[in-house]
């Protein structure tokens, strides 16, 4: 598991007072490109010198309470399921403060040649990172 | 049924040339309050003045074809299931040009006073508008 | 001069209740795009096959009355200044409802070919396109 | 000065593969909220509670050098005007690896009531924040 904390930007608030909901997928990708801050040169790297990306084929999300302009999220990005050439990174995001889970997103991506945009076999680094923080089995 | 067309963004394509994943929950708020549109004032002034909305409590998105710069996105919108105080909506995501399926996002909502948020039962005309655009049973 | 006009969205209004600032850029840039889609495929084909790009070099703003959740935004393109590798495009940006001057833009860009990020003369059809709304002198 | 440092996230940039030019605008308000962090309960505690705060009335941007995906933004936020009610921030944004400046934004806010969105005299906190920044004479 890796973790990111930091606080709720103004902007992401709407006018409800509460972070807007499609905000949560930018907070996830922003923790996949954390986790992956791992690998050298990290997602970066990864996506631009060796054109291996992982564009999403599947999101979900449950929202438990929501976030609000002084708070901050704290990302918790582990690995849900791995395959052979994808994988679901899990993320489960409280508000830092009490603790609360805000909201717990599923996210599969495919590991992907961008330039083709297609499918390829994970290379071993971003395979063994993804092992490194798979949950453990029940 | 409710249709909106409209062109991708600049700013809403990412570095690999494709509309970036979170951006399909944007053009879905944007496409409910678009359906929305059919009450009176629309989202707006219910969420403004009536203080009625609508937060998430679950979302899910499946990816099937990506959309580039320069593609128009077509947006059908229509009611899934229809509860007291919940409903799913359903985004169709296709590109204009070629009738590709783009996305399907499913956008469970929970009808809330918006100065408590906290659920309450759905205003008569908003119940009628999520009737009138159900799926057909199977 | 060429006008757009499109509703606020949701998410663009910060919990302050007002269009977050650093939208009008975004709303600049979208009517930039649509001043362009009088050439020949657009702004997606002139910076996607031709190569040729804007990217800006100055911008400014002044901001004069808030836009709200409701609110249409309509946005009136003009070129303020023509030179012979860039112009200064100025979007005046009102309330449509009561045409109060919400926003004045002044955006600089800088004709350029993309493939170098490097600033080229303009293609004749950018700049018939740019003469032909250009502001009246006084 | 008051110095922000954090990477560019992927969303950020655009299909030319350079930050989008409306971002640098986020990346000011980011860097004032940080700015205010040295207020006791920072700007949220300031808008939220205190209902002070700081619309812009104008902001004017340079952009000398892009920024790319890998690259960390170093922001330097100083004061460079003070008056009664308003203030003129300045950001400087350094691509962090090389040193070169990214962009300059001048940012001009009003010190305002939000229940009215009305200009009022800065709080003495404030006030001694701005002074405490404020840049060196010629």
């Amino acid at each position: 598991m890796i973790t990111l904390a930091r606080p709720v930007r103004f902007e992401e608030v709407d006018p409800a007072q509460i972070v807007f909901f499609a905000r949560f997928f930018s907070f996830a990708h922003e923790a996949m490109e954390n986790f992956f801050g791992e690998l050298d040169g990290g997602y970066p790297r990864l996506i631009g010198e060796r054109r291996v990306g992982m564009p999403a084929v599947h999101v979900e999300s449950t929202f438990h309470a929501p976030l609000r302009y002084g708070d901050t999220v704290r990302i918790e990005t582990s690995v849900a399921r791995l395959g052979r050439r994808s994988a679901t990174l899990r993320y489960r995001m409280f508000r830092q403060q009490d603790g609360v889970l805000s909201a717990e997103v599923r996210h599969t991506v495919v590991c992907s040649n961008m330039n083709l945009i297609a499918s390829c076999d994970m290379p071993d680094d971003v395979r063994t990172l993804f092992e490194t923080h798979i949950e453990p089995g029940p």
